[in-house]
C-alpha cells in the first residue's frame, strides 16, 4: 500500500467532464488500496475571470482581498471533486488550506509554505478516505487565507508530499510526461522514464512549461520522488528523481533544451583593464535585470569587446541604461540583437564523460550552425546562436546525442 | 455616531457596476461618522451556477461539500466590495464566516447560527474598519463551514445586529419598502414608513417577498430594529419595530395582504361526531401537510360538510390521502378546488378597533364578491374567494380601509 499525494491542474479540472475523468482515474488508483491525497487547481479560466473582477474595480486591489477572491477557485474544484468521487462510492473529504493547517508566512499573493500538520490528514486517510487539499493557498498564523502566487498549486502538492512522507508525488497535466526535447521542433522527441531534479531544473526551458521550476527545487531539497503524467491519457509518464542510480537510462545526455526569450548586447572597444566587467554590469543588475551568458573577448590593442545576454523583455530597459553610461567606459560603440536563440545540451552524465562538449561543436559546424557564444555548467553546455538556425540546431544535436526515438528502439506510441 | 449593519442582497451586488454602487452608497454613510458592518450574499446568479455545477456531477451532492462550494459566492462578492472601498479610500476588511467567528450547529445547508463573537468585530470597527461580512455562511465547532440555507443572509445580518447591538440593521433590496398592499395590483398602494413585526409577519404573502421570514422572528426576538430600503434607490424605507407605539403611524390597519397559493378541499356529508375533525385531519397532518384555514358547517340532519385549505402544490397529494380513507368516514363525497385565493387585512391597530371584520365583509359584499371561508388572528383577518376576485377584493378592501396613497395625502413619489 502505497501513500501517494496526485495533483491536477486547471486544464484537467477544467469543466465537468473533466472532473469526473479524474475521478474515475482516482476510482482506479484507490481501487488497488493506495492512500490517496489530491490536490486541485482552480478550473481553468476561473483565476483569470476573478482577477477580472478585480481589476473591472480597482488597479490596485488588496493583496489580502485578492487572496480572499482567489482562493475561492481551489474550494469550489475540491468540493466538485469530492461530490465526483462520492457518486462513484468513493469516502471523500475536502480541506482547505487553513484546514489542513498548510501554514505560510504573511506575505499574501506569493506566500512561502512554513509548516504542514499531517494530523488531519493522517487520520482522515485512516479512516480510509481520500483527501482534497485545495492546492495554491495557506492560512497564516492570524487566521488569514494567503496564496503561494500562480502556478503555486505544484508547490502544494510536494509540500504536502514533504510532510506526509509520500511514496510519491504524482503532477497530472496536459503532457504525458517531460521529453529529450520539444517534440513540436524534434519529430523524433522522445519521454523520459526517469530524470534527475538537476536536469530537470537545467531544461527549464521544456520544464518550465510541465512543472514550476520552484516546484521541483522543493522536491529535490526534501526529496520528494516526483513524477509527470497526463490526465487524459494512461502512461508511465516520467520520474523525477532523487537518486542518481536510480534513472533507469544513463544515458550522457538527458535532452536538448532551448530558448528564444533572450537577446545579446555587445560594448565594442572597451578599454581592457580590471573591472570593466564590473563597470559594464553593475548598473544593469541594480535595475533587476537578470544577466544570462556573459562573454570578454580577448584584448587586442588593449581594448576588448564585450558581450551578454539579458531576457528580451528586458532588452529596451537594459539598452537605456547602457546608453546612458557607455561614453564613460571609454567604448567605442555598443549593439544589440535579439534575433538570437540558446541551445543548451543537458545531462548529469556528462560529468564523467569527456567530450560533449567537442561532439556538441562538431555537430553544429558540420551543419553549418556558427556559434556565438558558449556558456557551461557541471551539467549543462549552451550556446547562443542565431535564431533561424534553432530549430536546425536543436534537430542536429537531438540526433547526434542518440536522443531520437529510432536509434532508442522504444515505443512511445 | 451610530453602529448600523448593512445587508446587500444577490441583484444589489450582481455585477462590478453595482458593486461600484453599493461602494459609493457606503462611502456616503461612512463619511458620516457612523461605524458600519456590511453583509453581502453571493453575486446575482453565481449560487444557481455553483449548484447547477454540483448538479451535473451527481443527484445527491453531499451536504458538507455543498456547504464548501455555494459559501465561495459570498466570498468572492466581500472581496470585491472591499476592493471597492479601498479604491474610495474607505479603509475595509472582508471576514468570512469563520473569520468572525458565526458559530453555528452541524446541519449542513440549514445550519442555525449558535454565538457570534464580537470581538474580531468590535476591533476593526474601532480601528476605524468598514467590516465586510459574508452572509449566509458560518462554522461549526470543529471548523468545518455551514450554510444558513437559501437567503440566509438577512439572518446573518439580523444575527450580527444583535450580537453586536447595532442600533439598525437595514435590508437593502430591490424594493423601497414594504407596501400598504403589492403596487402591481392597486396603483395607490404606499410605502409605510414603519411597521411592526407582527403585521410584518402576517403580511407574509408580500412580507416574503421582501425579507426572509426567519429573519423577521429573529429581529423581533431579539428587539433589532430592521430597516428595509431599495439599494438602487434614495429613500428612508420601512421600519420594522419592535415597539407598536414608535410606529408613528398607527392606522388601524396596516395593509392588504394575499396570495393565490391555497387550493381547497370539501368533505361533505360527514357523521357529525365528535372527533370528525381529527379523523380527517389526522392523515393529511401525518403526511406533513400544513392546513391552513379550515372551516366546519353546521351540522343539518346529524350530518356536516368539513372544509380545509392547503398549499397548492399540496393538493394533488392531499386528495390521493383524503381518497384513501373517504369511505371509512361514512362521507358522502369529497371535491377539491385550486381556484381560490385568500385576502387579509392586517394590523395591530385592530386589536383596539371593533368593528374590522364588519367593514371587510361590507365592502366586499358591496361589489359582489363572494367570501367562501373566513379566518381570524388578533391582527388579522382572512377570508377565501374566488381566485377570478382576487385583484378586485385586493383594491376594494385597500380604499375602504384608507390606504390609498391619495387619501393620506402623502407624496411617495
Amino acid at each position: 500500500m502505497a501513500l501517494i499525494v496526485q495533483k491536477y491542474g486547471g486544464t484537467s479540472v477544467g469543466s465537468v467532464e473533466r472532473i469526473e475523468a479524474v475521478a474515475d482515474r482516482i476510482a482506479k488508483n484507490h481501487a488497488t488500496g493506495d492512500q490517496l491525497i489530491v490536490v486541485v487547481s482552480a478550473m481553468s479560466g476561473e483565476t483569470n475571470r476573478l482577477l477580472g473582477l478585480a481589476s473591472d474595480l480597482t488597479p490596485d486591489p488588496s493583496p489580502r482581498e485578492l487572496d480572499v477572491l482567489v482562493s475561492t477557485g481551489e474550494q469550489v474544484s475540491m468540493a466538485l471533486l469530492s461530490m465526483a468521487l462520492h457518486e462513484r462510492g468513493i469516502p471523500a473529504l475536502s480541506l482547505k488550506g487553513s484546514q489542513v493547517a498548510i501554514r505560510t508566512d504573511s506575505f499574501h499573493n506569493k506566500a512561502r509554505i512554513q509548516s504542514i500538520d499531517d494530523r488531519r490528514l493522517r487520520s482522515e486517510l485512516a479512516a480510509g478516505k481520500v483527501v482534497v487539499v485545495a492546492g495554491f493557498q495557506g492560512v497564516d498564523e492570524n487566521g488569514e487565507t494567503t496564496t503561494l502566487g500562480r502556478g503555486g498549486s505544484d508547490t502544494s502538492a510536494v509540500a504536502l508530499a514533504a510532510a506526509i512522507k509520500a511514496d510519491e508525488c504524482q503532477i497530472y497535466t496536459d503532457v504525458d510526461g517531460v521529453y529529450t526535447t520539444d517534440p513540436r521542433v524534434v519529430d523524433g522527441a522522445r519521454r523520459l522514464e526517469s530524470i534527475t531534479f538537476e536536469e530537470m531544473l537545467e531544461m527549464a526551458s521544456m520544464g518550465s512549461k510541465v512543472l514550476q521550476l520552484r516546484s521541483v527545487e522543493f522536491a529535490g531539497k526534501y526529496s520528494v520522488p516526483l513524477r509527470v503524467l497526463s490526465s487524459f491519457k494512461e502512461g508511465p509518464g516520467t520520474l523525477i528523481s532523487m537518486d542518481e542510480d536510480n534513472v533507469m537510462e544513463a544515458p550522457t545526455i538527458a535532452g536538448i533544451a532551448f530558448n528564444r526569450d533572450e537577446a545579446k548586447l555587445t560594448v565594442i572597444g572597451v578599454p581592457d583593464t580590471p573591472g570593466v566587467a564590473y563597470q559594464i554590469l553593475g548598473p544593469i543588475g541594480e535595475a533587476n535585470i537578470e544577466v544570462d551568458v556573459i562573454l570578454q573577448n580577448v584584448g587586442d590593442e588593449g581594448k576588448t569587446d564585450f558581450t551578454f545576454t539579458v531576457a528580451r523583455n528586458d532588452l529596451e530597459k537594459a539598452e537605456r541604461i547602457l546608453d546612458s553610461y557607455v561614453d564613460d567606459l571609454g567604448a567605442m560603440e555598443w549593439r544589440s540583437d535579439s534575433k538570437i536563440a540558446k541551445v543548451s545540451v543537458v545531462g548529469v552524465g556528462m560529468r564523467s564523460h569527456a567530450g560533449v562538449a567537442a561532439n556538441m561543436f562538431k555537430a553544429l559546424a558540420e551543419v553549418g550552425v556558427n556559434i556565438q557564444m558558449i556558456s557551461t555548467s557541471e551539467i549543462k553546455i549552451s550556446v547562443i546562436i542565431e535564431e533561424k538556425f534553432l530549430e536546425l540546431a536543436v534537430r542536429t544535436l537531438h540526433s547526434a546525442f542518440g536522443l531520437d526515438q529510432e536509434e532508442t528502439g522504444e515505443d512511445n506510441s
